[in-house]
């Protein structure tokens, strides 16, 4: 089978020296294992990692690819909830499934966990052919979801899902800001807000606040405006009024860090709730221990997600009220396009790829 | 290898006409699988729901067993966590471990969930010399715990757990009542009260009332006296005096039913909770609803327990501070009898069975 | 003032006999007291209660009225969040504020809790021109919203929060079965259940069914029919088969005891959910222990809910997601009339009274 | 009646110049208040910056005194759960208890909440022969309390409770790192975390650790030594191996800040909590992002706790099970002396401070 494949890194983001389509054997599957033919694959920012080599070193050779999306042509022989032209997505959270974290419920906090596609090889991703997982790593696919769309949704809805369901446990009614809405994250993070009937206020650049507003945000913000967590707090401030509430925020999605940081500490309300994954940014960040412990507020850290949240989000997906947002699609053959274009990041959602 | 292996029912309890010593292969390890030489089983009333063929039909040819702690001698390919000569006992409940109750950490309440040794086979349980699970259903054994307290832990020890720190979720300062004592799973509750610091009161006939109390129970009622609730109540009232609370309990951990039911529901406090599995002496009672409503308490099912559970429980053996109680110990030949001991009742603690 | 007063009871519920419309003084606030002009009041199934003398004797002579809406026209001194012409609505559940369930939240389990109206006296309900509360027992009532809709809200409305948001803790994506949608418990069930993005199903009586739909219920099943829960089980499959999950139900909102009760226990899914106040048709119910302990169900009795729960839902009713349903007004001097009509039971939503 | 009064700040903590003995009128109770004669009160920070007027400025002429325990000699029209005569000791965290988080049983999250003999005045505190209170802001000691004990628990036993067990909530088997185990905080923390049955590490000077290991602790480490983080971890290595885990601290209590901050982080465990109040060596801290999100871990913030909380600890102390830990004791006449022993910080445990 054809596979996207480099063998050296390009600390240069010099992606076209690197990058080659390559044909090696097509997977067979072992007991517990799943093989699908990749109809339809997500770009990550760890595809970007992997090929720089920071912040880890990955196995080599590598294939990339932590989504993917495509239809079943073998099975392991213990696999019991999967069957051949099944149609399935990748749940690309690898964990050892055995330790108290896993038997728990808590993958992520797995000490084993491994992102597929990043950490797994040598030639182990989503950006070839026919991809293979274990069983618990892919899921069903309702009916009426195309490849693109599950695709498109799969590590990025389950990232924002579990960082506002999971670990901040939104409720109706509460007043939730979504940093970064126009990014793939945010994009879930403004309609898994929704969903639970929150007043959603999101940060965008100029160009992406209309596109927030037409997701469902209630409010867009342009935070590349100095004074922007001032106008976030004027909003929150009509808001409270008709709550018969304190000024603030509930809950703050976080995916930013750098300088922003400490201004949206100060937007938060006396028993709030931050949480944070990746730090786009920056990560290392001044913090005013005061707006942390004076307010009693949580911050909360959060990586990777559940099969159970993938599903979960899944469903609404299936039902309409989670939209996957869809950048742009492209050949494996033209993978360096893509991800120079993502690198960019002048998108709105994801960008796919596929086999040719 | 030898195995204790049955081919028909024995619904009149006549198990000497059924259980027969049968030779048998030695299992070879799935891949995600172990093989582990049986050093001691435990006994528990599903044996005896098999032999009987009751509630439910079984597979057969048969092997009870639903607790074993061995040594492995094989394991197979994807085995990553354990390895040949580590010290392991089962984890009795078999899931999928892909379902969304699975990967939430609930794997009680997984649709397919199996309990090794009565619902599986043919030929598959814990009487024989090598017993062969999934790696995720086998759990190292703490070096300083014997295979006797290991085998005599598992289950019981797992559904006790589950019952009190899963379910009804205790805190030190509540007042707990532990319906039978002197039962396996009531030695278990007793023992895991106390290491939450509960203050724990317990019924059970009057032969066991003094095991009990070394067992670490603060107070111990007979609850063949007509007035064993009165007693309980009129404790619980001294008990509240202390805390500046009403009398009443907080939790109650029932496994009794029948004519008792009525009379543990009328000792509940406001807010507080009784956590039920089985129902030895009847699961027809009636409900005085008003009981549940007016004072707003939670009854809470509870059936098996989980893997990090047993983990949990088995760390607290190691300390020191959960101890298996032992009733006796016999070889698999003397199947018929070990079993008429636990079928009269007149034991305190578990009946263990080890190859010969 | 006037006041509708009584000061004996009417066991036989001729209650023209004792219904009397008297002069008394207008109370004056104690310190920490709000007193208000009484604009619309609310019936409850506990004036009927009161009026019999039973299940328990209240004070006389007694004003009845545990929900009213009005204009404050004075304060004690103490008192700071409330003022003079601010309208408000009672938070009829009287508790000491004081104790550790008050203080830790749990108001509802306080030993000292009382119902306004029912317990309370002499001569202290609302069924008059001028109530006094506590503060902390009157809430300001949004602008947009009437005192029709608030009285009609309150008690009911904070009643049926509790036992889905508080108790149950519906999450968006469940199946729940609201029991008795055409009562007043039950049209806030249908409504604070779609408010959670549930899947609703609700049973009625045939001619309220209609009424059930056009509240937002996605399915309403006539409960006077024999086999109404073989067709409740029937609509989970369907619903289960898009959620890729097993059929039954996740949520049931239960106040009808009696005979439906096994039935009910019966739909309930693994790991499930039973939230029950009252029991309009018997409260000595015959339970399956089986099915609560086999599938690890929590049955939850519930009772009042918070000022908390009454500000929450008061916010949802500003919002218009919330629409408390009026069956009729009538004047005081009606109110033998009102009365009968609320024992008959051929209404949909509450009834209301007002001074004339 | 002699109280501690002072009528302007002492910036440069020349307390002398400020603090003078003055007669003022003994309270009369408010119908909800209750007035007691002040036998031991304690000393707390809040103290030093009231006479500062530093970080805020306070109420003046000043009483100060959060702690106060003592006897009541008169209660307002509307006190239902205190009588003349009580033991009492107060809860000094003053809250509106009408508002949401008030009536949800967050005091610490109310917006109006004061702190007793800080923010409180002119001319309230507890510094004085008769001390006044709401009646929820008093609760009765238990008989085998004395009111030294009483009064060095108070406050300080609260705040660490609703850390660890409000906040953080400790589990047993937990590794917990109580930093500066030797001041008030600490010396709670350490004895909260052992009745919790957690495996306690303890920071402290070269000094106090004998008495921290006295006090419960496990193992305790010099915090003044470069590489006590270090020395943490190979403890929590050693700890770990018996726990089958993996190395690093699952709950750290923090009240330091400063440059012990990022090492903090490094301990943490994947899906661990560390919880945080005050700051005393530096609130602007240098943050590296990735400890919270890679590892998904918990930054709890708190302030003050809740009554319910107060009479918890309180439970315990009268068990034994938790001891206040009593530095010295001084007449209200040598306040200065005592304010400037805590200022040096030379200390274990609480000052107390009495009528002469």
């Amino acid at each position: 089978m054809k596979a996207l494949v480099y063998e050296e890194y390009a600390p240069d983001d010099n992606f076209s020296k690197i990058l080659k389509i390559e044909e090696i054997p097509i997977p067979i599957p072992k007991s517990h294992e799943v093989v699908f033919k990749v109809k339809m694959a997500g770009l990550n920012h760890d595809d970007i990692w992997g090929m720089r080599g920071k912040p880890i070193q990955i196995p080599m050779p590598h294939i990339s690819g932590t989504d993917a999306a495509g239809e079943v042509v073998a099975i392991g022989d213990d696999v019991t909830t999967i069957k051949i032209r099944d149609r399935v997505v990748s749940h690309g959270n690898l964990s050892c499934r055995v330790c108290i974290a896993c038997t728990e419920g808590r993958e992520y906090d797995c000490r084993n966990r491994k992102i597929w596609g990043f950490q797994t090889g040598p030639l182990w991703g989503g950006f070839c052919e026919y991809a293979h997982l274990p069983e618990v790593n892919v899921l069903k696919i309702p009916d009426n979801i195309s490849f693109e769309n599950a695709a498109a949704a799969s590590m990025t809805m389950t990232t924002s899902w579990h960082m506002l369901v999971g670990r901040a446990k939104i409720r109706p009614g509460q007043t939730v800001l979504i940093m970064g809405g126009g990014s793939g994250m945010g994009t879930f993070g403004i309609q898994i807000a929704k969903l639970y009937d929150c007043d959603v206020i999101t940060t965008a650049s100029q160009s992406k606040l209309e596109d927030c507003l037409k997701l469902g945000a209630d409010f867009a913000v342009d935070h590349r405006q100095d004074d922007w967590h001032k106008q976030v707090y004027a909003i929150s401030k009509d808001l409270a009024k008709k709550k018969q509430t304190g000024p603030g925020i509930d809950v703050i999605f976080e995916h930013i860090g750098g300088s922003h940081w400490n201004k949206e500490l100060a937007l938060l309300k006396y028993g709030s709730t931050l949480v944070t994954t990746g730090a786009t940014t920056g990560y290392d960040v001044n913090t005013d221990l005061r707006h942390i412990f004076f307010k009693g507020v949580s911050i909360l850290g959060s990586t990777q997600g559940t099969r159970a949240e993938l599903e979960s989000g899944m469903f609404w997906v299936s039902k309409g009220k989670l939209r996957p947002i869809i950048d742009s699609i492209y050949a494996f053959e033209n993978a360096v396009e893509a991800h120079c274009k993502m690198l960019k990041g002048n998108l709105f959602g994801k960008i796919l790829m596929k086999p040719s």
